[in-house]
């Protein structure tokens, strides 16, 4: 082994995850999740169990983005799991490329078998399905409930789980089983559910980019990427760190699609009958993998401190026998930062010191803080910034931390989301030219690329997109749906 | 028809609900949930769609009561949907008396049928059961999980739907899926592990009595009526306007019985493997269920204004034309209330005065305040308390009004537990004998009935169970253990 190389293994071992996303990025995202103790695979293939520090994520996520749509005038409802058959052989006859991978239920009892165990039983004359999405039940419950205008405009969200039988699981990524939220809103005209459906992914593109710290590239779906049957789909597209994108949101305008398709129709206040116009919104649990994908590093998960279930945490480092002065002194930190608001968690657990501060990073507490016997003497406390890491240590008066808290976490959001910012955009290239588009992948040049909206009727593009597995992802608001961009995608 | 009857009639007629409660308790409830637009049954028997504002109810119990669990250590996770079969079968040979009802996914896709249609395919080596509780798999989890004394106590809780078949369905009472929490302690002593169980029960008292305004009878189920395992089951027994029993929540000591069975065990401090002790405590959408049938009247729901969407209902009152001053007075009143943290709506629509306070009514709305032209000259208000009705109807200043709403809404939530309780314990009676008991329930003196625990050893205790289709509820605290409450039970 060269001296060379014998750093290099050396440096590399001082990353709490291995391998580094350089090396083998599809596995770093599993290791992180790992180290970071937040899911792990279910007995049931393709389902996942999501472990306390993935779950307050996610009820994170679930409180503040449940606050936005109750502002746009959303009620949430809940409908349920099981749909009739029937019901889906109905939309799929409506439905071109209607998704058929769905976990069907045919007994409804269970009885003992022959030789011990049990053995299904009940047949039920009809099969059900676990819902894949709400759709078709909610748009009978809309056919039922929407009579006239006055009961328009209708808008209503359910947080609930969903079930699509994957083939290829990969944990918060693509589970058989996933959390999600699916908006249904009805308009009386075309207009307000053209500016709903805007309304919903500008909603959507505000929470990522200003909580989850996701840059993104927002837009609409091209004809041929958009929802079966909608009139538009818009969409927030995330770029990961490997330069794949990944969809984190979409919102779509049905025009009268699925008002026909379900019979929601309604008297208009000149009296005569109309078919409502209708928008579907949803996100799921993928977002996690997002906020994984795109700013974790080689020592596990980085959170922006607005989506993170503990801000700060605070280790007193007392060295051998307890020390209740110390402890004592760090809970009058706790207590003073959980009064500001922040969510701070003091870890006076007996672990070793090394473990509990390598479990914040892994775990990408915005900050940590290390209190010890001569810190507490001054009336000082030392601070890390997960971004940062060791380059932004400071030894600080308590005092002063207490009172600039905002500032900091407002520093580490806003520094993790301008660098996600400048890693997105290293990954696009622009081309004019469908040549130097198959030049730029053959290359791996980059992994996203715009291109002008019109060179996507060329043979050569549909060449191009089998040859390199990319996708159009979306023609961006702010090139005026003159360019798409175009790549491979999670 | 005699006058007195056609006056009857008329009486009749004057309320929202029919039939009354004394007509037909049964019918009146299920007309009292559709009038208050709470929920409706779905197109797959036995299940239900939660309607916004029934749905609103339970966002509140969950969030009122997810702060109280996680006051007391306990963290949210996500347990997956689907079990295998061998997982429930391993359980069943365990538990005596387990439920079979349980919905059986056997295929994971769909494919076109012959003659149009969609038919089941991909059929699944082992059969998959949808949760009918998530016991199995936390169990499996915590033995994965769960190594070292210093892992415990580990206090996992989750909010989801769950799954039992049912064959005589009613709306929230009793429905094939249903929303719960479920909650799972582990404890490294038999001691943490009894005064976890009991923690919960009291949790659960102070929920159901303090928000919800549930007057409870506390206690311990008698060894018959223990969940099937446990080594003691706690509940909260609420007694409805009809005087039957709703077990409103439950809290098992588990002891080691899921430990052993599900292999939980850790290593102690003193170096040896020993098994875990557990805890499990649930409650449902049954609460609202509950809800109704202990505040609910013949003009429909009645709501506590601790758990109700909306505590305040403004109806402007203007005389034909839109009325802007009017608009802006209300809007300014609302704005205050809002400010205060009450939960506050300006029912502005183009309904009907008498159709809008119709249904603050008959959705049980705390406090409707009216406001017409003459109270806004006078900066005034009147407001309706839901549960005085129009002899509790005050004209007052409005400033006044924001002022005292605090006290206001205090005193109606007291109000209508003090009603329960009264009429809970009407519902009671006492005996020292068999005979009087038999006698109690044949002249159908009293639904509920305190007798010696004693006497529930009596051949006779169990043939008037038969007869009156009674139970015992349990042993309440407040006695010591020394009576059991018998009764009917939903």
């Amino acid at each position: 082994m060269s001296q060379q190389q014998a750093q290099q293994k050396n440096k590399k071992a001082k990353t709490a995850i291995t391998p580094t996303r350089e090396d083998d990025f599809p596995e770093w995202y599993q290791q992180v999740i790992k180290a970071a103790d937040m899911a792990e695979n279910a007995p049931v293939r393709g389902c996942m169990i999501i472990k306390p520090y993935g779950y307050a994520i996610w009820e994170l996520i679930q409180k503040i983005f449940d606050g936005m749509i109750k502002d746009h005038g959303v009620e949430n409802a809940y409908f349920p799991l099981l749909i009739p058959l029937s019901y889906i052989s109905k939309e799929a006859e409506h439905v071109d490329g209607f998704a058929k991978e769905c976990a069907v239920v045919t007994h409804h009892r269970l009885e003992e078998a022959e030789g011990g165990g049990l053995k299904p039983a009940g047949k039920l004359a009809e099969p059900l399905i676990i819902r894949p999405t709400s759709e078709t039940i909610i748009g009978e419950s809309f056919a039922k409930w929407i009579n006239s205008y006055r009961d328009l405009p209708m808008k209503l969200n359910q947080w609930c789980n969903v079930m699509r039988w994957e083939m290829r699981p990969r944990l918060f990524l693509r589970t058989s089983e996933f959390l999600w939220q699916e908006g249904h809103n009805a308009f009386a005209t075309a207009e307000e559910a053209e500016e709903d459906a805007r309304k919903m992914v500008e909603a959507y593109r505000k929470f990522n980019e200003d909580y989850l710290a996701i840059p993104l590239i927002v837009g609409e779906k091209t004809a041929e990427e958009r929802f079966p049957g909608a009139v538009a789909t818009y969409t927030i597209e995330a770029i990961m760190q490997d330069g794949k994108a990944l969809q984190a949101a979409t919102s779509h305008n049905l025009g009268q699609t699925f008002s026909k398709s379900a019979d929601i129709s309604f008297q208009d206040q000149d009296g005569q009958n109309k078919y409502a116009w209708t928008t579907s919104w949803g996100s799921t649990t993928r977002l996690i993998g997002a906020l994984v994908m795109v700013h974790a590093d080689d020592d596990g998960l980085v959170l922006p401190p607005k989506i993170a279930p503990q801000q700060v945490v605070i280790l007193p480092i007392s060295r051998g026998e307890e020390n209740a002065e110390l402890i004592a002194f760090c809970q009058k930190i706790e207590a003073d930062l959980r009064k500001k608001g922040i969510r701070v968690k003091l870890d006076n657990s007996d672990a070793k010191t090394p473990d509990k501060m390598w479990k914040t990073i892994k775990q990408g507490v915005p900050v940590r803080v290390e209190i010890g016997q001569r810190e507490m003497d001054e009336g000082k406390l030392t601070f890390v910034p997960r971004d940062l890491g060791r380059d932004g240590k400071q030894l600080v008066d308590a005092d002063q931390f207490v009172d600039d808290i905002e500032s900091i976490l407002d520093r580490i959001q806003q520094s993790i989301f301008d660098r996600a910012k400048t890693r997105m955009l290293g990954h696009i290239k622009t081309t004019e030219s469908l040549a130097e588009l198959r030049q730029i992948f053959e290359a791996g040049e980059a992994v996203q690329v715009l291109i002008p909206t019109d060179l996507t009727k060329e043979p050569e593009y549909e060449a191009i997109q089998n040859d390199f597995s990319v996708t159009s992802r979306c023609m961006p608001f702010a090139e005026n749906g003159e360019k798409v961009l175009v790549g491979k995608a999670y």
